[in-house]
C-alpha cells in the first residue's frame, strides 16, 4: 500500500456511536487531518482566491482536475514548470481526479471502447483520448500527490445489463492503472462503482480491496439518485474498507451529506459547491445558506456570521457584500468564497472535535436543523 | 482654500528643467505624495482587489465614482454604513468624481437644462437627476476627502457656440457648488473645461481660480482630440493654476501621457487603465506592455518583470498568468492587476525621485522608449 512509506493513513479516534473517525493522512507535501474538505482548484485555481487565502481558511489539501489541466494548458506545460505545486504556488497535498467523470459529463461525442474513452474537447473540439495508462501519465506528470485511478462514471439512471458491463471495463482500467503506479511515495486511489445496485457496489469493494491500492473512493453517486439510496450505498461500502485505508466520497457535498457520509465512516471530500456558492452570493453557515441579494441585507451592518474570522467577516458588512454581488463585482466572489470556505473548515474542525469528544451525532442534528440533504 | 485647516497642499520639490514637481496634499484621512497615481474603484471596489492589496501597490489615494455610487447602492446606504471609508474598508483619502462623466458617457436620454441634467439610469432605466445642490449632497453622503465640483463634460469634437455655451452652464454650476461646500476639512476642486479652445480654456481657468476652490481639475481631454491639442491645453492651464493648489487630470492615463502631464506641472491622475489592463491580460512593464495571451508566454518561468514585489511577480511565472487568462481564471484578473497598480506605483515613485533628483526628462524619455503617447 505504501511503497515508500511516505503516503499513509492513522485512524486517530472513532466515534462510539456511529462509524465517524478522525485521522491523518500523509503524502509527499505534507499531512492533512480527516475528516477533510478539499477545495476544488479545477484549472489550478480555487476560484477567486490566491493560494495563502486558501490556506488561511484551514484548507489543508485541494483537488485539480485532470480532464481540464489535460485540455488547458496541458500537462507537458505543469510539468515543465515544475508541477502544479510549483505552477499554481500551494505547496501542501495535492489530489487529482482522473478525467472520468468530466469526460462524461462536460464532453461531447465520447465514445468508449474496451480500453478507453475517445472524446471531442469542449473547448475547442478538438480528438482527445483517455485511457488508463494515458490518465495515470497526466497525473504523474501534473506530480499530484493522490493519484485516482481511471473508471468510467455509470450515469443514472443506468439498467443492470448495462451496469455490469460497465463495471467490468471499470475494474479492468483500474487495475491496469496500478501498472503505472509511481512507486514514489504518491498515492493512488481506486474508485468503486456500481451505480445503486447494491450487490455491484459489494463486488466493485471486493474486486478493488483485493488490490494493492492506498485507499478507496467512492464513485457515481449524488448524480440523480435518491439520497438515502446514496446513504445505504456508502453505509455498505463504508463498512467493507478496512480502517488502514483512507475512505472518499467523490464531489460530495453540502454540509449534512458530508456529515451523513462521515457518520458512516468516510474521510475526505471535495465539492465545488464553497466556490460556486461564492460566485451566486449564497454564504452558508451555521444557520443555513444565506442569500446576500436579499434586500434585507441592504442596511444590515453586521457581518455574514459573528466570531467567523475569514476576510468578509472580519472587514464587511452584509450590506457592503450584498452591493458587490448586485453589482457583479468579482471582490464579491472573493470575499463570500473566503467565507464559504472557511466555513467549511470549520465545519470539518467541529466535525473532528465533536468525535474526539463522542458528540458527533448531536452536532450533526444540529446541522440538520439549518441543512437540508437533498440541495 | 483650507477653511478647517484640514485639506491643504504643499510644494516640496520642482524640476529644473520643466514644471514637473513632488509635494503633498494632506486630507482628513491622511496624506498622499505627488505626483500620485489614483486607481479607480467605480463602484466602491478597485476590481479584483481586496484594500489591503490595493495599499500594498503603493497606492495611496483612491477613486470612487458618484454617478455609479448614486445609482447602486445609493448614497443613503452608503452612508448609514458609516460612510465609504467604513464600507469599502479604505482608511486612506478617497476623491470622488462629481458623475458628470458618467452621465455624458453612460446614460441615455440626459436632458440638460440650465440647473442640471435629467437622465435615465444605465442599469434600470430609471429617471434621475443631477444639479450642483445634489451632486454636492451625493459626494458629501459618500464622505469623499475630495470632492469635485459639477460640471458638463463637453463632447469632442464641439463647434464654438456649443461649446461657449457648455461653458457658461459649467461656470454657473461650479460656482453654485461652493455654497454647499462642507467646510469641515473635506477639499472641494474646480473642473477646467473648454475643449480644445485655448480661449475658453484660458477663460475657464481664470473665472475658477477667482473662486475659493481647494484645487483645480482638468476636464474634458483625452476623448478624441489629438495628443497634442491635450497637451497645449494642459501646458497653458498648468502655468495658469498657482502653485499652492494641487492640479488634477481627469481620467489620465497611460504611463507616458502622465508623464507628459507631470511635465506640465500636474500633480494628480486617475486612469482604470491598469485594472482594464488587468482584466484582458496585458501587464504594463518598465519595458512597455505585455499581453500575456501571446502564446510566446506559454512555457516562461520569468516572472513578468523581475524586481517587482507584487502578488504576481513573486510567486508565478509568466506561464501560469497566461494560463488564467485564457482560462478565464478570476485569479488571472487579481494578479495582473495587482501588478499593474504596482508598476504605475513604481513609475510614480520614480517619477518623484527622478524630480528630487533632476533627472525627471530623461526618466520621461525612457519611458517614451518603450510607451507611446496615444494608446
Amino acid at each position: 500500500m505504501n511503497a515508500s512509506g511516505v503516503f499513509g493513513f492513522t485512524e486517530s479516534s472513532k466515534d462510539r456511536l456511529s462509524s465517524a473517525r478522525c485521522g491523518i493522512v500523509t503524502t509527499k507535501h505534507g499531512s492533512f487531518r480527516t475528516p477533510a474538505f478539499m477545495p476544488v482548484g479545477t484549472q489550478a485555481s480555487v476560484k477567486g482566491l490566491l493560494p495563502e487565502q486558501v490556506e488561511s481558511t484551514g484548507s489543508e489539501i485541494i483537488l485539480a482536475n485532470t480532464y481540464h489541466l489535460h485540455l488547458r494548458p496541458g500537462e507537458a506545460t505543469v510539468k515543465e514548470m515544475g508541477g502544479l505545486h510549483s505552477f499554481m504556488n500551494w505547496s501542501g497535498p495535492i489530489l487529482t481526479d482522473s478525467g472520468g467523470f468530466q469526460v462524461w459529463s462536460l464532453s461531447d461525442l465520447r465514445k468508449i471502447d474496451e480500453s478507453g474513452v475517445t472524446f471531442k474537447s469542449h473547448i475547442d473540439g478538438s480528438k482527445k483520448r483517455l485511457d488508463p495508462q494515458i490518465a495515470m501519465q497526466i497525473q504523474k506528470d501534473l506530480g499530484s500527490d493522490i493519484i485516482m485511478s481511471f473508471d468510467e462514471c455509470m450515469p443514472y439512471p443506468i439498467d443492470r445489463t448495462s451496469a455490469e458491463q460497465s463495471l467490468a471495463r471499470t475494474h479492468a482500467w483500474e487495475k491496469e492503472t496500478l501498472r503505472y503506479h509511481p512507486q514514489d511515495g504518491r498515492a493512488l486511489f481506486a474508485i468503486i462503482q456500481g451505480g445503486v445496485f447494491e450487490d455491484l457496489r459489494r463486488k466493485s469493494a471486493e474486486f478493488l480491496l483485493e488490490l494493492p491500492f492506498d485507499g478507496f473512493a467512492m464513485g457515481g453517486l449524488f448524480i440523480g439518485e435518491i439520497r438515502d439510496d446514496s446513504m445505504a450505498m456508502l453505509e455498505l461500502v463504508g463498512g467493507m474498507v478496512p480502517s488502514e485505508f483512507p475512505r472518499y466520497v467523490m464531489g460530495v457535498g453540502t454540509p449534512l451529506e458530508i456529515l451523513d457520509c462521515v457518520a458512516r465512516g468516510w474521510d475526505m471530500f471535495d465539492c465545488v459547491l464553497p466556490t460556486r456558492n461564492g460566485r451566486h452570493g449564497t454564504a452558508m453557515t451555521m444557520s443555513g445558506p444565506m442569500n446576500l441579494k436579499n434586500a434585507g441585507y441592504k442596511l444590515d451592518s453586521s457581518p455574514i456570521e459573528e466570531g467567523c474570522g475569514c476576510l468578509a467577516c472580519t472587514s464587511y458588512s452584509r450590506s457592503y457584500l450584498r452591493h458587490l454581488i448586485v453589482a457583479k463585482e468579482v471582490l464579491g466572489l472573493t470575499l463570500v468564497s473566503h467565507h464559504n470556505l472557511s466555513f467549511m473548515q470549520r465545519l470539518m474542525t467541529q466535525t473532528r472535535q465533536s468525535i474526539e469528544d463522542s458528540s458527533f451525532l448531536a452536532f450533526r442534528n444540529q446541522i440538520a436543523e439549518f441543512w437540508t440533504r437533498k440541495k
